[in-house]
């Protein structure tokens, strides 16, 4: 029963305070939940992997007052971009090696439901996790969530980590 | 991170082939997924709890033909169901201890949705392990299934293991 690890997706994403490079409340909750009740003391037999699906229209917006007055001021803001994103994965993958579990990590620009979705079918693993932030009733009506979208869509299990309300920022824009 | 074993609802049911208390295909494979992929070799590391949610009406179903004559014929059907959901946490139990895992299995009877949920509420698992039948597209739109209840209205997060095709039996009813 103990060949090859068991192979777990945890999708994460940054937070959306501005220029704020750091993991949303609700991933890094994904994955301290994973390690916490799945991976436990058992580093050997898992391995994650770490999928940034990097949003474009946020980064955009994060350069809303940004000037670009040459093909050179693209490349920086795309190169500005790359680093956050690696960032964000290097503050996961250093955690799985303080812990010592196998990861491998990496970053597809697009929208997020589709991204983790076509990566669940390119690269196949076990199961899939996803943070959410837990919509409120009144939203729940009206928007769907990118962790819905992969619960309905996705080609593999998945288990939706909610975040409770102590762990929601006062400011929803700090999420 | 190793005090506490990692507590895993798992929801099972019997086989709706009459006259034959099994498990069903899907609750097997919910099951067998968890050791395989969660539990693998650290069987201290988790405690399976093992939930029957016995339908009422189906066990109607299965006494259509009988003739009830007198207050002990009921008692009778009672015992007969009551038999029949321990023969299946029987057989989860035993490969749980086969194993080594710990695990707690009970009965409840009423709507599985309205059951599981108000277990989960009750026993405060982890997360809950649900097994799914995987509708067509076309009953989808139509029939929700327990699993999708679950995902929307259980306090803790829930994994759907659906089966594959090859998985499903060539008649619906053997299911």
């Amino acid at each position: 029963m103990e060949n090859e690890p068991t192979r777990v997706m945890v999708a994460v994403n940054e937070s959306t305070i501005k220029g704020y490079p750091h993991a949303s409340i609700s991933s890094k909750k994904a994955f301290e939940w994973t390690l916490k009740k799945i991976v436990r003391s058992n580093t050997s037999g898992f391995k994650l992997l770490l999928l940034h699906a990097q949003v474009q229209d946020e980064d955009g917006f994060d350069d809303m007052d940004s000037i670009y007055a040459s093909p050179d001021d693209f490349r920086q803001m795309r190169e500005r971009n790359k680093a956050k994103g690696l960032h964000l994965l290097e503050f996961f993958v250093k955690k799985c090696h303080e812990i010592g579990v196998g990861c491998e990590a990496w970053i597809r620009k697009g929208d997020p439901t589709e991204v983790i979705c076509h990566e669940v079918r390119r690269v196949r693993p076990d199961f899939l996790v996803v943070g959410s932030r837990g919509l409120g009733p009144f939203q729940k009506v009206f928007v769907g969530t990118v962790s819905e979208f992969c619960v309905k869509h996705a080609e593999c299990p998945v288990i939706i980590i909610k975040r409770t309300a102590e762990e929601s920022p006062q400011d929803p824009a700090d999420d």
